[in-house]
């Protein structure tokens, strides 16, 4: 009952960030398609942050389901998750507006950073709370790339000095690592199953 | 208890794109009707938008109803309707706020294909997974409103640069197509039981 | 089932239609008290309105809850409710930043009176599907409130061209009829129960 | 089933409070240190209001869950307190974007005060309609924040005249309050568990 409602509040906060980034596309005053041209970069870092909140949705959603006790300390550290995702729209609006420039893409960055440490303690208090049994069902083919991600963006927020656009590579690289093997471990599920 | 929560999720992204679009109507300066006169556009589309969303709504529940499963391809498709759209309150603003000028009104329409084809493939995604019974339970009544949709919003596509009026036309068109008999179908339904 | 979906999804929108009203409340950039005297109009018309959006959500709440099975007219009638709800922060806003003038206070009354005729249609529909001891249910005390009130709105939209206090006087007074006698049924339904 | 439903409103509205806070923190225009340092005051007042949304929240799911009866009261009540929560993003733009001024600051207090108050009125009906077992399981530890909170805002209130930074620090010292006992309270439940 109680993770229920975690579960929907953390929905209704994704959802709203989800949304309220696509703002951040503003109707441009021209007709053509040189109107549509200072809108690419923003709409590619939509693109970004849409695939990271997507990939914080599945992962939430599966962390939840192998929770099943709540604790005050779990809702604290889903609303710092929480809290870290909702700069998203900010971090992704002042990249996406000043094409990629070094200090708005290092921004990026640490959000993502952040955002990834909140979401290893949210896990640990889960796992803290709910036992061993849980820390299995977790172990599922994702602790290795939790364990990536943080490096990832420990190296591209620095390197945003050099080249913004290495850093921007790297973002996606993430976005990449966890949406592809995501796939073939459900393969192998179904086909087990 | 997964579809529960995957619609929960759609539910509330939809709620607030819906919402969003109203956002595009913004309050005139002027108290007299003539304030009023630049809006029309701007609330016919997003009245289209709505209907819109609504329909995409509706099939969505469908959708969901007759799926019992949910693997990692059906959450990514269905993540990737959510985003196409996310899009309309831009698409529905563009157009609406230039009058139905010829390429706001055919990036509306590539936007409305895009959805289409992703709601396609969240429906395979959905009849692989859950089987044939549930390829059943989807076939009434809906397939051949699937089919001929996207040849619609092909057509007005390039409508759009010959006459504004036409793609408008056959964006209306397709939403009627899936307004009116979704009630005949329900009728005799209602019959049945 | 349905019906959780159908409430869930209206809950949604107006929770978002209630939050948005507020941002026609924006930021003042003085710090004395003469920066929030021209919000006092737009804060009023913002109370007004929350109290409007809580008196459907009351209602719509029970109105579902007497509702066991949902059909696509119901849907449909649904989203009309919810249509005409969305134009609240556009006519609340358009009411409040122009001080009460004829036409936006008009105009408010419209968009009252079309969600009491969307809100009827949909309780006609409810009834229709659902059949005479659903009908029972929803005929305790508030019919004569549901039939006064369009009333009360058509006197009022013609009457702002006359005097706008006098509309607006005419719109607390209906939201007050919703307000006042709820609570006395509440009472009597406890003591009996 | 009303007391879900009466959770889930509250938790959309509750999550849009929160996002849309977020937009206060308008993306700058330049891409370098100096364009944040103005949005530090925005950035501090969003931590402190998602800190104070995150208690009403955690708060607010304690309260229902000792709740099983919903009556027309406790609706009414439940949306008071959501009209004085959705203040919080006026509140906290107001005061963030002219750097803790007196009167901004004091009306921050006002809105904390309003929802307190509002809180208590939730919580006492609750308990009216619900009985002395609801009462009792509300009572574990929480009782004496509840009333030395409002005392807090009330002395924070007129001292925004003599210092801002006192208010603060009172509205920073109560947002401590909630959160730290809670933690310790938990610990001990899970231990007697």
């Amino acid at each position: 009952m109680e993770t229920n409602r975690l579960e929907a509040f953390s929905d209704g906060v994704l959802a709203i960030i989800i949304t309220i980034m696509v703002l951040e596309l503003k109707v441009p005053h021209g007709t053509d398609l040189g109107a549509l041209g200072p809108l690419l970069p923003v709409f590619l870092t939509y693109v970004l942050s849409f695939l990271y909140l997507g990939i914080y949705w599945n992962n939430h959603h599966h962390l939840l389901k192998a929770s099943r006790r709540v604790s005050a300390g779990i809702l604290w550290a889903n609303l710092h998750l929480l809290f870290w995702l909702s700069l998203f729209p900010f971090a992704t609006g002042w990249m996406g507006e000043n094409h990629f420039a070094a200090l708005p893409t290092a921004l990026y960055g640490v959000v993502l950073l952040m955002a990834a440490i909140a979401y290893y303690i949210l896990q640990s208090r889960i796992v803290a709370v709910n036992g061993p049994e849980c820390a299995l069902a977790l172990a599922v083919g994702r602790d290795w790339k939790g364990r990536a991600s943080p490096l990832f963006y420990l190296a591209a927020i620095p390197l945003a000095a050099v080249s913004a656009w290495i850093s921007c590579a790297l973002y996606v690289a993430v976005a990449l690592i966890w949406l592809v093997p995501d796939r073939r471990i459900e393969r192998r599920l179904v086909a087990d199953a």
